[in-house]
């Protein structure tokens, strides 16, 4: 029989297949067909983008030519544009408003078929930092109150171009499920005066089964209450509601770095190189970014199952891989 | 520019691509590739079905056997278990309980290749007469909370067999997001002492652009905070909140079978018979099913593009086809 668990920060439940849990081996295998050549964020194509917003360069080269680390773009097709008053309006019943905001694509490094494992750890941190920067200076612009990092690896996971690249998308409101969160953990806070995250973070050291990895700074760890089959969380062990404050501590970076990059490469080899999103949730902008109630933190989602009816009807979630198995292959990948 | 617009039931945004939107011809085509023979919904292999729970029949034919019209078993691999009392408890911070639910499959008709729009009208009918009749029999089970009816067509909107089938499940909680979207509907009708649905339907039908087709007792319409692209919703008319209501007439379940077979029909010739999930949302059981504030209605979601970091991240959705111009494409569409 599957068992049925409660998401202590927003109330979602979800069904864990706890009788016959699904393998690694028996989830479907990502195809990575990627269309043509010529890719526009390769080392000599810098003209096939927007003109970059930033990078991290060689002293002495000029922007959008090579040389670059790391280099920022807008997204030549935004979901959201950066121009414009916001103008909101209602429709009768309906409420609108204008699509203001920031998208822009950072390429991690000018390697094609360098993931993040791929990487040097100093190579990861540069990218951490830059999405730091861009996050400290899109939040000057008053009109936006919700920065949102986002990574979709392979076609499944929704990617359309297959050079490594992580999104940001800066919106003019907080978006509903970061606003959940942060309203469940409030409640929790009000009630019992500690952080949710914090007691997390305190249960699965202490009962270490659905632990990964750790080092010094952070964590990595299967949720007990996964939405997704194998999905990971990053924490860091230090309260913070706001990612940039990682920024501030090179030692901070370090371990994350480290530890982004040893838990994707533990999903690459458990699970043959799975399509994946993972996204940074974090607190809101242009407020108090320092919230006593709210824990920032990354969340890890391999495409393994298909979202369908029951879940779009619902928001129950199946998991057909219980977390602390899931956790168990991937300590036991030999990286 | 895209355009952001909020649902008035639950406060979600999505964005709408209202400056390059998409064409019907602009998505990808589903291949309904499917497995092997020997279909264990096709006439003759009743015995590959766990026996059957309730059955359209020809007369002095036997259960398990050929000469049913519509056929009712409960899934081999179920989400949920039907036996066990509910046992809540915790773990640390977390909460959890056993699985127990129902999930059974309404095999739609034995032919393994007619799905709906293929149909006759009253084997249409018929087949929402044996959904309501499971709804009024499960809903017995003073254990049951909610009972969701919903369809996945084609493998990438999630199902993994070809022989027209709708899925039910019977929870013994109120999930998430009916949940949502019943207490959305009652702040709206505690403010304004109108049904927030019902306030819909009159816009739709004054506004008319995303309409897709109506009856005497049934509307379809593209909602103007579509979640997917090409989503469609069905809403009867006369305000009810709970679906099995439609049974008690005879006019109304004939109806509802033409809207549902003209809705699927369109969407099938506009996009090349796409992968689609449809669901029915509906009150609770099990408490007072006949809410003032909330209206039963069935929402149709094409499976057209991916869901990735941005949509999971900040609960926002992309649409790349306004659902003024949808509806135009479907209506257009010659049936």
């Amino acid at each position: 029989m599957g068992e049925l668990r409660r998401d202590p920060v927003v109330g979602r439940w979800v069904i864990v297949e706890t009788e016959s849990p699904l393998r690694p081996e028996n989830f479907e295998k990502e195809k990575h067909h990627w269309k043509g050549d010529g890719c526009p964020f390769c080392y000599g194509n810098e003209h096939q983008t927007p003109p970059e917003i930033e990078a991290l360069r060689d002293p002495k080269t000029l922007p959008d030519t090579p040389g670059w680390q790391v280099r920022v773009v807008p997204n030549k097709f935004p979901a959201l544009q950066i121009e414009g008053d916001i103008d909101r309006r209602g429709l009768g019943i309906y409420d609108m408003s204008n699509g203001v905001g920031a998208h822009e694509v950072i390429i991690q490094s000018p390697y094609h078929n360098k993931e993040i494992p791929d990487l040097l750890d100093v190579e990861v941190e540069n990218i951490i930092k830059i999405c730091c920067r861009r996050t400290e200076d899109l939040k000057k612009d008053r009109r936006f109150k919700y920065i949102l990092l986002f990574k979709n690896y392979g076609p499944s996971a929704g990617a359309s171009l297959a050079h490594p690249h992580i999104q940001l998308i800066a919106l003019p409101m907080i978006p509903k499920n970061p606003a959940e969160e942060i309203q469940g953990a409030l409640e929790y806070f009000e009630f019992r005066e500690r952080c949710l995250f914090c007691d997390m973070l305190r249960q699965e050291k202490q009962e270490k089964t659905r632990v990964v990895v750790e080092n010094k700074y952070f964590i990595a760890f299967c949720p007990f209450v996964s939405r997704f089959t194998f999905e990971v969380w990053i924490m860091p062990k230090i309260h913070n509601s706001f990612y940039c404050a990682v920024a501030k501590s090179s030692a901070e970076i370090t371990d994350l770095a480290k530890i982004l990059k040893e838990v994707l490469q533990r999903l690459r080899i458990t699970l043959s190189d799975p399509a994946y999103n993972f996204i940074i949730h974090t607190s809101p902008v242009n407020q108090d970014e320092e919230l006593a109630h709210y824990h920032w933190h990354i969340e890890i989602m391999p495409t393994l199952t298909r979202v369908a009816g029951f879940e779009w009807g619902t928001g129950f979630y199946i998991v057909s891989t219980p977390p602390e198995l899931a956790a168990k292959y991937l300590r036991e990948a030999q990286i």
